[in-house]
């Protein structure tokens, strides 16, 4: 296994079997970058091997938007042509379903750029994006594809066919590939994790309150905020896994009732940049002060897009009995970091998540950017509405046997 | 020079600047494949300093089609996502300007697979591509995308980068960009080519005949058949060179006065199939017989897919002293090739050649697949109203200072 190629295509197998989950006669569109054609061809093959009517892909190159960046009008690089979010919407019309391959691409391709200007270019994110995924319309997933820029960034200190092994190792690892049958696997785990949930909801916590080196943060939830896997089901039934690893919890929090600091525990990768060092203070649901070592200002153009850009989404817990949690790795990929660690994230909310009353309340916006302040030092603890403090998660680990 | 990079640059330059003639603020479309990565990222970076306003590209993956021709139903082979339809459609209401990369990628991909299969999934071809010609709403180009896979087929006798560095070079020669003002080059031999037009054009030919080993072939004209270049202009007024390299005069003929038999001269490249060896015999404007050494049923089947597939859509005119010509060589790709040698088309016309009468009566057809018939031994004639036979090329050569 010198290359990770063995793994191609039992990682596409699992996309299309369970992250997916594409079915007879569906139309599938598999979102690409220059780089990742292996995956994306097995991909391919594995979905019309299921019986998939279509395969379409979407190839965005980061190529395209730095000399976007470097060329084009300021004023225009928030223009997004009609057609790219037509045929988002399209795609949940036709109840298709659609396979993301994540993974930076020239991840130091943005470096020398105005990072605020790098910001105001959101793409690949379409606000048709969230607004889909609301309407549960399509069965879609994510997975990671090693590639030599993404194994450079993560194994910088290995020879380039050396580090490319050792990423695919991890990959197939967090993805349960190198076991005898990852669905199986899979299954298992998120049996475990909607067991979780379901504690969680058992709870029916006020807010939450982190606590560790650099973060004291207390955030606030909703009457009616659910604990969520990403096992989703679409509106015609179809169950699928939203993304492959995943490890969260996750719910929607009160966008009002956001106090306090937090403090990254994770490099994150955005917009074609790394945002590292990273501390966000919040007073009354806003983000009012944004500051890192490396970064910021793609942070804080991002966190001004619209109105609810500043304010948070969604709040996530992970432990660190997760797959990733114990490689204790930078993967620079959000999609593997945000389940390593406990996270929160600016922007949009997932509407599933609470009833009609609080949908309406619970945050909106363009964006949606996950960052990472879980580690072994953070204590996260629930507020009941009576006073009371339940531990959550201590030394990563979770405290609920005892809580129920 | 040793691998062509030398010519990227200079290459995207004259298709932005001469081929879509991009103009400030428009909204670019670049036609790519997998491995075309620096001619389509050179290309959107010219287009963005010329002022682009978006650069988007379509990847079209041939890998993608082989895995749907081995796996997906054979009845749905000729769907089409109407999404992809819906963007050409969106980019003529956009007035935006598109750029293809034409060269053939993995062309021994389909060799395997059955032909009749492979020939139903005519993408990247979609019906709605020439109606947004007609229309005339958008400013395009096609430019040669040299690769490693292209140059093996053209050179198979060289090691891999002396092979691609020989196609560079052919490919910067026939494109001039060898020239120290390309675009300066193409305006030169663009007005010969608009004089030659004017000169058939002033003949007023019934016909064209031609005569030449295994070919003798009738083709009827409309009254008002204008021959063209692809200098052409957008109702918009912007002018363009529809492809780079060009070195033909073509028009529409009428589709019900073909008859005789026709003689590939060259091998064509379609569907992801080489057809080579091809002798196509007319009866009254339909081709009811289609032979080949191989690859004939992938053109049965095209030949098929709509009652104007049989019929011819195009003549076009090709002199040996274009630079094409001269460097006797099979490159694979119709682009290059039907700009060496004399051609017709089976499939749809191009309306802007006739007046509105004859236009309603021209070929209309889902496909568009230019054979070459040409060659040193071809004599082209045109038969006049009056019953008068006028030498049109001889050897390759014009004979129209003679004729008028």
């Amino acid at each position: 296994m010198s290359s990770g190629s063995d793994y191609v295509r039992p990682l596409a197998e699992l996309a299309v079997q369970l992250g997916a989950n594409v079915q007879p006669g569906q139309v599938v569109l598999v979102v690409s970058e220059p780089g990742k054609e292996p995956l994306a061809r097995a991909v391919a093959e594995a979905a019309y091997e299921r019986g998939a009517k279509f395969v379409d892909m979407y190839v965005f190159d980061i190529y395209f938007k730095r000399a976007r960046v470097l060329h084009a009008a300021p004023d225009t690089l928030d223009y997004v042509p009609p057609w790219l979010g037509a045929q988002v919407l399209a795609l949940g019309e036709h109840r298709a379903a659609s396979i993301a391959l994540s993974g930076p691409v020239a991840p130091h391709l943005m470096d020398d750029l105005d990072p605020a200007l790098v910001g105001k270019d959101m793409l690949p994110w379409l606000k048709q994006i969230p607004e889909v995924v609301e309407a549960r319309t399509t069965n879609w997933t994510g997975i990671p594809c090693p590639t030599d820029d993404w194994a450079a960034l993560v194994h910088p200190g290995l020879e380039p066919g050396e580090a490319l092994a050792r990423l695919w190792r991890k990959v197939a690892h967090m993805c349960r590939v190198d076991e005898p049958d990852a669905v199986a696997a899979w299954r298992s785990r998120l049996d475990q994790l909607v067991e979780v949930a379901g504690k969680l909801d058992a709870l029916a916590l006020d807010a939450l309150r982190y606590y560790g080196p650099g973060t004291d943060l207390t955030v606030g939830l909703f009457p009616s905020s659910r604990w969520q896997t990403v096992r989703f089901s679409t509106v015609g039934g179809i169950e699928h896994v939203a993304n492959i690893p995943t490890e969260e919890v996750f719910t929607t929090p009160d966008p009002e009732r956001v106090n306090g600091v937090a403090r990254a525990t994770k490099p994150l990768f955005t917009s074609g940049a790394v945002v590292s060092g990273l501390q966000v203070r919040f007073e009354d649901g806003r983000a009012v002060a944004i500051d890192a070592e490396q970064g910021a200002a793609t942070l804080q153009t991002l966190a001004a897009h619209d109105a609810g850009a500043a304010r948070l989404g969604e709040v996530a817990l992970v432990d660190r009995a997760s797959r990733i949690g114990a490689m204790d790795t930078v993967f620079f990929d959000t999609l593997i970091d945000e389940n390593a660690a406990s996270h929160i994230a600016l922007g949009h909310g997932y509407a599933n998540a609470v009833d009609d009353d609080d949908r309406e309340r619970m945050n909106t916006s363009g964006i949606h950017i996950d960052f990472m302040i879980g580690s072994n030092e953070l204590a996260v603890t629930g507020l009941t509405r009576d006073g009371g403090e339940i531990p959550l998660l201590l030394a990563g680990a979770w405290q609920l046997e005892r809580a129920i």
